[in-house]
């Protein structure tokens, strides 16, 4: 026996229309007592919404979650602050729930995107294909972070990261360094390290450097002690062939590589500069502090917030988007030297 | 009309025993096709269950949730990655949700812990009091972590923050040092910062070494950046007034302080040692690598996640009970040197 919304009309008392209102989270023209009234009767009556099941959870529940996958990296920490920040700024409850970069772990947060735990989803997916997630019944809207599933058919925020590589490697060469090494060039299932590396590759060949291949480091997991491990790998080859510069293509690994140098009794930048990519507060505070991209977080937050929401309340309805938002150059101590500091 | 569990048993044709079995998740007696039956006839019939409530949580959601202040300290981070691994393991999905250390914020995460959402609640709470929390209809079982609420009704894991502080004091002691300022020491909503001085105090006694109140800085949030106010202020003072060591009562706030000695060119331990608590990953790859206090992290969620998946279970009926968890000194180059890092 299916309940349509002409029943609950019926049992409230109150117009289609309203129960319509009601249904899909429009209270502009439902007073408390109306809405509460016809809540309780959905409840009552087990009334199971079809397509408008979206706007009867965000009635509902008013929660999205943002899936990431390494817990333990501070940039995921920042973006997932900017993001619980915006929610609240809109009355939504944000829940974090990372992924071990896991395949199944990331499919289990899309299988239990349920009407009644949460509206709507943004993931940074480090393991998922395309497929998998035309595949799945998903039970609401999602925006995608980062650099993969392009051609994904969700709204997409993300910066430009071979510009933003250009912008630090153009940094480097500024500075006076010639022989700059990659940590973190590797294949991944992240587009993230290719693109970086074009970027790499279009500064180096504007100033006429060539690409000494030998140069290009795996960077693992890209945590601390990939860069670590990385740099110790470097340093351990005859000082002729050391390169005067390290691009990071996270902040993490950087502040591995500074671990290492310093522990070596190396002089930053003198010896060997440092830049990363990310900005986490870690590096502000390094020793010394680290120069570095800073993808605009807050932005990125905003603007994936806001499409979530506005498709969860069915107000945006067209074609999914990628979205790039900028990114800045922080020059510090590590490729400018201890005078930057003061400054 | 309220629906019993005897009028699901005369519905489905099971016994009362075995629908109670399926209330309270207990699915080792009950075959799947049953099971399915029950849950159907329980759905259907719109079963309410009274003080049963959380079982039948379990049975719906298998949902942790690990709420905590403060996103940006990975010291909650480490503490939510060992219990998303620990739930992980035990089948529960954990959701983290943080507090900005507001009440509002805490309030709302326990009113919200709500049939649907969740099953039970870690709580690291930095704003609620006892009465707050007893007056809360909450939905499910509650598990305290740090060093507030006690003697709150709810089970609760923490480390001797005394004996913790006494160690860390006596170790700046043991490598010599006599003048040891302490970072962090205000007072504060939380126990933590009162306990951590009777512990320091109790090693400047037993070493006959005067308590000088000047060497007392506050930590303002305890971040990085008011670890970082505070050494430059110590070192506003006369140079014969600076202390030979800090002791800092996390680990971000210590590396705020190394990094405005590194800037200021001053010798870490030569000339100030620095030692924190927390052992978070940041510590270890500082330059130079940090010394501090590591409480059992692993341990922590590993016990709170035990403790609440059996009160949720309804395996775990007792009073609660308050657990203490070892913690370890790790001595690093901060205290030691650099040839500490050699070895």
């Amino acid at each position: 026996m299916t309940v349509h919304l002409k029943d609950i009309a019926a049992y409230t008392g109150v117009s289609i229309k309203t129960v319509s209102n009601v249904v899909n989270g429009n209270y502009e023209h439902v007073g408390p007592e109306t809405r509460v009234l016809v809540l309780d009767a959905i409840k009552k009556m087990n009334y199971k919404p079809n397509n408008a099941a979206r706007h009867l959870r965000k009635a509902q529940v008013s929660v999205l979650a943002y899936a990431f996958p390494d817990l333990t990296n501070p940039y995921f920490a920042d973006i997932g602050n900017a993001i619980a920040v915006e929610g609240a700024r809109l009355n939504y409850t944000v829940l974090l729930d990372y992924t071990f970069s896991e395949r199944d772990k990331e499919l289990n947060i899309l299988a239990g995107m349920s009407p009644h735990l949460i509206d709507g989803l943004i993931l940074d997916s480090h393991a998922l294909e395309v497929e998998d997630i035309r595949q799945i019944e998903s039970g609401g809207p999602i925006v995608l972070l980062g650099e993969r599933l392009f051609g994904a058919p969700f709204d997409h925020v993300l910066i430009d990261n071979t510009a933003a590589a250009y912008s630090a490697t153009r940094h480097l060469i500024e500075v006076g360094k010639r022989k700059i090494a990659v940590i973190g060039a590797q294949k991944a299932r992240s587009e993230a390290p290719s693109l970086r590396l074009q970027g790499f590759m279009q500064a180096l060949s504007e100033a006429n450097m060539p690409l000494d291949s030998s140069l290009l480091m795996d960077g693992g997991l890209w945590h601390r002690a990939d860069g670590a491990a990385a740099m110790q790998e470097l340093l351990k080859r005859k000082r002729a062939d050391w390169p005067d510069a390290i691009f990071c293509f996270n902040d993490l690994m950087a502040l591995g590589a500074i671990s290492v140098l310093g522990a070596a009794g190396l002089r930053i930048p003198e010896d060997i500069a440092v830049i990363g990519i990310d900005d986490i507060e870690d590096g502000r505070y390094a020793n010394p502090a680290l120069s570095t991209i800073e993808p605009d977080k807050k932005e990125i937050a905003r603007i994936a917030v806001q499409m979530l929401i506005e498709r969860i309340k069915g107000q945006r309805t067209h074609t999914p988007e990628s979205i790039y938002v900028p990114f800045h150059l922080h020059a510090r101590a590590s490729t400018l030297g201890r005078q930057a500091e003061k400054s």
